[in-house]
């Protein structure tokens, strides 16, 4: 058997909040995987090289990896070499895959961490058989990739799909990007902590799924936010159906139930047209990691 | 000669306020013209069928049309047959190509009117030479078109690209589409008519040239909301190049000026990632009716 044949793929999915490194099969499966916490973003972007390093080391330590893949929390330019922008990490101009892969010593790729989601989703989740898919991980953020003709559209420098940095309400909350009433002060995981004065969304997530009332209807306060702008989104994209990722959308019909309903309310020309469904995630807080992975993967030829 | 060699192909632009219509060349040029008002959107569909069938006789009245293209201020669907909806006009499942031709008796192709402007720019104006790029119809309303890789995007249905009806006011004005806050409530001809108790919108554009003060300072202001909006269309698209056209981009930097600076000023990422253009149609207001005509030119094969 060959070196080959016996090497491993390692997907790596860095967020705001947490750091998911996992091993991922051809087919889609994660076999292994790790979780630590995300540095701060007052932290130098070396702290997270050496989160991410850590992670595909434990994993690599019985079969090596033959490549690796991350999905940033970030505005990853169309190469594939630099994170230009990120709201809630400490990268600006970083050229991560260049570092990483002096460090680790494989082929390193790198993309948006909604982007490798929407790419496992359409691979081996939610969005198989369809070819025009909205995809949206509620995380620390928003993050979001549109899905057109099966392929993640980048734009024009690898940075569309930041719909969570779309204004929603003018001179609104303030955004960890600069900007005010940006829609994932709304709808994310920070909105929910701060709307709860929680530690974290998934705090929210937790009580409102053991029967918590206050929590329960700030999840429908969230969802309605996430509806309306979903319902934007449709003017702007008609997609044929909308996947929602990330680790708030284990918060299921809690956040989809009133999602669901303000998007046909406020969707345009609404009874002269298909409505989209609106599904989480089928690979659930995985699917960037495997996404990320099934990207080295096909890297690698 | 044949008689293919001396038949024309028409485009029609049926917008909510005008109807525009012209003799096209294989080049773009339109080397005739025709203008009338748009029937009320309390009229019946036959009606507007009525006056897009006069101006077609007009213009082939010396030589015959072997085809017309419609581009139409409605959603209209993927096959191209039927306006499902529109906001200012009266089409609700209108199946208007079959309409046509039955009265035309030749063939006709109809396409939303944003994205025959689109396709127009890219093929002949300010768009050549790029491959994403946003563009941007002012008018009665707003509309929209996402050129991906250099087509037109029209989503899973045909409706992609209804940028104006993205609620940017929760709970704002009343729109014709029945939603509240949409961006074409804040930026348009309707809106900036409303906004100087005048009768249209060009005819503050004209004051505004004229010097007038006050008609400078509303496209001014609309023209903030235009590049707010544009900002956020950033974040999700990330295009190269935008294009603002119809009606009322005969404003010219009366108000892309306060655009471009309200875009810069609201681009998620700012200073670490390109900043798109933007640019006044190329083809000023016959651009939709050049790309319908070519359009329904390409379609004859």
């Amino acid at each position: 058997m060959s070196l080959v044949s016996t090497g491993v793929v390692i997907g790596v999915d860095v967020g705001g909040t947490n750091v998911l490194a996992g091993v991922v099969t051809p087919d889609g499966r994660v076999v292994s995987s790790v979780q630590q916490q995300t540095p701060h973003r007052n932290k130098h972007p070396r702290v997270v090289e050496d989160t991410i390093a850590r992670a595909v080391r434990e994993l690599s330590a019985e079969r090596p990896a033959l490549a690796v893949g991350v999905g940033a929390a970030g505005f990853v330019d169309t190469s594939g070499s630099t994170v230009a922008f990120s709201p809630h990490l400490s990268w600006r101009n970083e050229p991560l895959r260049a570092a990483l892969e002096t460090r680790l010593g494989v082929p390193v790729t790198v993309d948006n961490d909604a982007n490798t989601t929407a790419r496992a989703e359409c691979r081996f989740g939610a969005g198989v058989g369809h070819a025009q898919v909205l995809c949206i991980t509620l995380g620390t953020g928003i993050g979001g990739a549109l899905v057109v003709d099966g392929a993640v559209f980048r734009g024009a420098h690898g940075m569309a799909g930041e719909f969570g940095h779309m204004q929603v309400v003018p001179g609104g909350r303030v955004c960890e990007c600069g900007n005010r009433g940006c829609w994932e002060q709304y709808v994310s995981g920070n909105a929910l902590a701060r709307a709860a004065a929680a530690t974290t969304g998934l705090a929210v997530v937790e009580a409102a799924r053991a029967g918590e009332a206050s929590a329960v209807e700030l999840l429908a306060e969230a969802g309605a936010w996430l509806g309306t702008g979903l319902a934007s989104l449709c003017a702007a994209f008609d997609p044929e159906l909308i996947v929602v990722g990330g680790g708030l959308s284990q918060a299921g019909d809690l956040l989809l139930d009133p999602a669901r309903a303000a998007l046909l309310r406020n969707l345009t020309g609404r009874g002269y047209r298909p409505e989209p469904a609106v599904l989480p995630a089928a690979l659930g807080v995985d699917a960037g990691l495997i996404g990320a992975a099934d990207l080295a993967r096909a890297r690698l030829g």
